[in-house]
């Protein structure tokens, strides 16, 4: 068994496993540990080491105590294995899945274009550490962290917003744990909501759906993140995500529709 | 029955229905009908009119012949209804799914925030109809279409590239059937891919997964779009699809993980 929280907190055997404490905010785990802990079992169902491209649906909030991922191996091809299941406690759902895993250790192609780079940060010493009582509520999950806020990114804790929906910073586990292709999972939901920098009435943002693409295994290291909402609209908002190792290759992408708070 | 092609195309009863003859690319189905094909099954087992969030995983070509659209309800809220389940022959499993399904007839919430409108298009009539025989392959599907090109986004055809890889233009249906919120999940796969505007090793690039969330209720008329592709890379692509209504209304987002062709 790992030393590491992360691994400790995402273990699951046989399909049984516990949300632990600790990884919530205000009271409810967060989305990227739950995709994180749902993801540990079903990559054990897949027998193969990466998640490539993975979608969850957040049904119900994940509150401390045990769950059971119950999946199914779609497809198992040559290159990749697909599964879909659940994340459950009981009869719940907390979360749907649908899943594609391969293996990230050889890259499968070696034509490259990109259209842009990482995000422009300052040193992750120089940006500014998310801890539990920035914001309205208390955030338990920035223990287990080191998230550092760029710091033209910051005014929202006092309330300032920049209105432009783009939060941008670096993650790293606060006890050094590496940053892998299952810790990615959770990286792409490690930031306050983009839209915390509009002046959208303030409240609670759900998660309906989150997919993550993992691109390449991380170089070691804390890794570059950068998540932005182009279009809130309806009730509707997505918010993409690009995430960039320390030798600057893309390593993921994510984008989810969050909800806006209810009037 | 509606004398629309699309609809008779995308029929599901009780479950059951058929890939039809004349929606693919070189004799496999369009993935973008593959979706709207499945999402006819899951949408009467929701019960919801509208797809908001649908994720498909491609794991076999859809040729002509009978398929079976198997899933069940996973969770029935107050607003939202989540199915997962497949697209299926027999047992092979051709996509894999899960997505959520509401009512896009009531706004859910009215903050809005555009980042960025509709991509600059001439007008429909001055952009070029993509036929069956442009490109290396013959596409039926177009014969179901009238999907009109940027006229400055054709260069792939006669090996021009562009090296951005950006396509955009008009969508319609060749019979004149309107755009609906389950059209617009063949919407989000049935223009060229971008990356043909790259120097990238020409071949077949096939559709990992697929997400499209259904934003709005499109008004009357064709719709605008626009899809990019930021990075390829390690074998792996994304593209990034906008779909805006006549009114400028977003209307529809997608991102698709795609690969790149083989060495």
């Amino acid at each position: 068994m790992s030393d590491f929280v992360f691994d400790r907190a995402t273990a699951i055997t046989d399909g049984a496993g516990d949300i632990h404490d600790g990884w919530d905010i205000g009271g409810n785990a967060n989305g990227g540990y739950l995709m994180a802990l749902a993801a540990r079992g079903l990559r054990d169902l897949a027998g193969r080491p990466d998640p490539i491209s993975l979608t969850a649906h957040y049904l119900s909030p994940g509150r401390p105590g045990p769950v059971q991922v119950e999946a199914n191996v779609v497809k198992e091809g040559r290159r990749f294995t697909t599964v879909a299941g659940r994340l459950g406690r009981d009869a719940t759902t907390i979360l749907q899945l649908v899943g594609t895993f391969g293996d990230l250790s050889q890259p499968l192609g070696s034509y490259e274009h990109l259209e842009s780079g990482p995000p422009e940060l300052p040193p992750f010493e120089q940006c500014v550490l998310r801890d539990r009582h920035q914001g309205q509520v208390a955030v338990p999950l920035m223990d287990q962290l080191d998230v550092r806020i760029h710091p033209d990114h910051t005014g929202w804790m006092e309330g300032r917003r920049r209105g432009v929906a783009e939060i941008a910073g670096w993650f790293g586990f606060a006890d050094g744990r590496p940053v892998d292709t299952l810790a990615l999972l959770m990286v792409c939901d490690a930031f306050p909501p983009a839209v915390f920098h509009l002046d959208m009435p303030p409240g609670w943002v759900p998660t309906l759906e989150l997919t993550v693409h993992v691109r390449a295994v991380p170089a070691p290291g804390p890794v570059k993140c950068v998540f932005r909402s182009h279009f809130v609209q309806g009730g509707f908002f997505n918010e993409d995500g690009e995430v960039w190792d320390s030798v600057g290759t893309l390593v993921a992408q994510s984008r989810q529709l969050g909800l806006t708070p209810l009037a």
